[in-house]
């Protein structure tokens, strides 16, 4: 059992939760939790850290058992109270691989439904719209550079585990991402202010791609001009702009009942 | 010009950002930023207070106007930084008297659309939804008590205005409150794992309201038993629930779809 917080390893865990360099140097992120951990993918766990009070009240026999399989290092509470990102840990920490998914598998398939996010900021944004991608049955999530890091232990948790199941790469150069997908035939359709189409009027049968811009600043002129399509969400009242969480949403369940028309 | 952290008005105005309490019994609430300040009506604000860096800088002849009708204190950077619940703050502060919205007058007229909190937690989620609200032409949000408090600085925020505009009361008694709105002819859908009714596949053009329920727990079974219909909102992958924001906006932009057609 690790006691000390000065123990090498739990100052690395620390250095992970804290810093993206990090993260990405050693190519891994971390997962708090049991829902987290009992969907992760057997093959991309790492290390597991569970306190002393979480060990000694496991009782789900799925749990019981793949923590047994993969094998796991026990910790006092106060070192998983440091380990962990959340006020109150439930006491396990999951060291976990990055995945690699690759653009031509992404885009391959007959109809598939994108997401491009454009220089997202918001952690709790970015992991809800992960999530909400799954539920809409999302082939995959396209992420600029100057996105948020979906690896932040906060947009991991608000994934609720989608992170290890929907498809998402962050494109080294958006625009030209953006032109392969056309290539491959994918309409993308852009939220946008000077959009004229009501979103509910266009097809989305086909394959599509729906880009959705900054938080404060919507989409980049540059990005904006390689739409297909501006569309518009309409909006009463007095406002200029929907959160961009629930603006993806819009658009991926709207593409979603049109497909099950 | 204000330059102690010390001075009484000062401490009052971090007292009420930083208490729930403290709002409550003086019947005010904060709002932070050029934009709030610009969107507020008239009759709400109490007080404002301005930077010495902000002072000097507001060029908007609407903003200088709408400063100089009502009059405000000038304070130092150091105490806005410490009047201020953002980062780096953008030099102005708005104190508001809170309105009064009375559910007979939310529950007249022909055709409402009506959203019911229960118990929301989040901050963040509870100013998206009342923003989506006032986006998707909602009548009225009632919430729980239990319900996080509306009038938490970061949710003021995240309402980008519509705590202005949209009509919301917390019920003391939300069983009550539902069987009123049932006599006044709305009908209740509960958005529930047991639904079986697709929300895309049930009409909305009449009065209508969606009881939305807690980020972890869902609703209460107390409150779902008030509910005329459930609901389902259909998601493919392992994915148990949806975010609240998500759901919450699906269900109302469902209606506005439907009543645009």
């Amino acid at each position: 059992m690790i006691t000390s917080t000065a123990n090498p390893r739990v100052k690395q865990v620390v250095q992970w939760r804290t810093k993206a360099g990090e993260r990405r140097k050693d190519g891994v992120f971390l997962a708090e939790g049991f829902k987290m951990f009992a969907e992760a993918p057997l093959e991309w766990v790492k290390e597991i850290y569970l306190s002393a009070r979480a060990e000694s009240r496991v009782d789900d026999p799925y749990i019981r058992k793949k923590l047994e399989q993969i094998g796991y290092e026990t910790v006092s509470d106060e070192v998983m109270d440091k380990m962990a990102d959340t006020q109150t840990p439930q006491g396990i920490m999951t060291v976990l691989r990055r995945p690699e998914h690759h653009l031509e598998e992404i885009l391959k398939g007959p109809s598939g439904l994108y997401l491009v996010l454009e220089d997202l900021q918001d952690p709790g944004n970015l992991g809800t719209i992960l999530r909400t991608a799954e539920g809409a049955g999302v082939t995959g999530v396209i992420l600029s550079r100057g996105t948020a890091d979906l690896y932040n232990p906060k947009t991991v948790r608000a994934t609720m585990g989608s992170i290890y199941r929907v498809p998402f790469l962050y494109a080294e150069d958006l625009i030209e991402v953006l032109g392969k997908m056309k290539s491959a035939g994918i309409t993308i359709y852009a939220a946008h202010l000077e959009g004229k189409r009501d979103y509910t009027a266009c097809s989305f049968t086909g394959p599509t791609a729906f880009l959705i811009g900054n938080e404060g600043n919507g989409l980049s002129e540059e990005c904006a001009r390689e739409a297909d399509h501006y569309l518009r969400i309409p909006m009463e009242g007095k406002l200029e702009s929907l959160n961009a969480a629930v603006a993806a949403a819009l658009l991926v369940y709207e593409a979603k009942r049109q497909r099950n028309l």
